[in-house]
């Protein structure tokens, strides 16, 4: 039986995230659908990434196992005519039978949107809104202090089941922001890549972040949760969903991507 | 009586337009609504242009006479906090009894974006899908051949009412294409100045280009379409409203706008 490899751009603000829950509109799920109609039996798939509801890719791949072999191009035109307009197959590839999406990903790249401006933001979606930031230069001085191969899930959330027993030592590879005025404002995006994140980790960072940029927590209290792991303290708000994408998972080698 | 005006970011795809129509949408009826409680009496609000069903703005300035004095920023404030998320104000003005937002606008700026790319997008949400354009280099060549004053209300729709009997010449200040590779696709910004543009004007424009750049009509085909005013052929199709967005309304004097 051969494996596809399909690699999606995802518009998350409709769905109740990418695992199956049953009942719930997942991406997990709709794909499911789509690929068994296409394939007469059911297939399952397996997505490189949990996201959470209302959160974005640009770049998710998956794979799944269908009953036939499929001219890879093919597959994938025939899957996007079944897909909504939330999401979109932009590469596809054949891969070989034990190649699995999530457990091969090296490691995966997100970013953060903010946007500072005094008035309510209207035309962009996927940027979350802030309207002052008192010490934003912080937020370089931040960042950087992630990087490393430790235990950061104290800026995560705990999922109250058995995972939280799970090794929660991640290695961050790099971590920045860059700060943009633009017309409609100035643009804040803070960019992390690592070998793998703990639920709501990037948006618990991002929320730790703010609030020292904001005045209403010194640096140190951000440098002492890095050392304090599990028990730290948490520092502000977990930050919307709105303003986080996955931008990128990097396999070494890639499947051979054919573009559509 | 004072009169205010301002400057709103408008989000039009869930609004039947700008204009006021009875049981509809608009963005017109949402403002008068949302003014007229803080007035206390009926507000009629004049928008600066009449913008289609999904189109959006980033600047669309409007003016409305209330029956007190008010703080412009606090009414700025009181009114936000009466808007929906697709509309806000971003600068407001107190402005003399006989300003009006649309018969003093000097010109008018709109882009139109196209998103050339191999899959259906779909992160963004303001720019129109294009699979492939076999000639863009002769989007440059079209796009300065509309500057200047004459009647092209060829690329227009008539209304089927009085209006079509309406002077149709116009002055385009400025028009041209902007090409840039992004990640996700290759971005095509057609941006367009002047005083005034008719019912779908710039959106017949855009059709019109693209259907040349698509190699479905010669280039003089286009100027052929210039030359004939109201009897041209039309060509292409009218562009779709989900590319079109209002970017500036120019004055001269600006009001004395007060940024939120």
């Amino acid at each position: 039986m051969p494996r596809f490899a399909f690699d999606l751009e995802y518009d998350g603000r409709a769905f109740n995230g990418s695992q199956a829950q049953t009942g719930l509109r997942t991406l997990q799920t709709l794909l499911a659908q789509a690929m068994t109609e296409l394939n007469g039996e059911t297939v399952q798939v397996r997505p490189a990434s949990r996201l959470d509801a209302e959160v974005c890719a640009e770049h998710l791949p998956c794979d799944a196992l269908f009953a036939r072999d499929w001219q890879p191009l093919e597959l994938a035109a025939a899957l996007t005519s079944r897909l909504p307009a939330d999401v979109s197959v932009t590469r596809v590839a054949a891969v070989h039978d034990r190649w699995h999406a999530q457990h091969d990903a090296l490691s995966k790249r997100y970013r953060y949107v903010l946007v500072q401006r005094g008035s309510r933001p209207v035309l962009d979606l996927h940027a979350t809104w802030v309207r002052q930031l008192d010490h934003p230069e912080l937020l370089h001085e931040m960042a950087p202090l992630l990087v490393g191969r430790r235990d950061l899930s104290g800026f995560a959330c705990l999922r109250r089941d058995d995972s939280d027993g799970d090794d929660p030592v991640r290695t961050i590879h790099a971590a920045s922001w860059t700060i943009e005025p633009r017309p409609l404002g100035t643009y804040l995006t803070f960019h992390i890549s690592g070998d793998g994140f703990l639920y709501k980790q990037v948006r618990g960072m991002v929320g730790a972040m703010i609030h020292v940029a904001k005045g209403r927590k010194p640096l140190s209290a951000f440098t002492a949760a890095i050392d304090a792991g599990r028990s730290a303290e948490r520092i502000g708000n977990i930050a919307p969903a709105k303003g986080l994408v996955l931008e990128r998972v990097v396999y070494d080698p890639e499947p051979a991507w054919l573009p559509l």
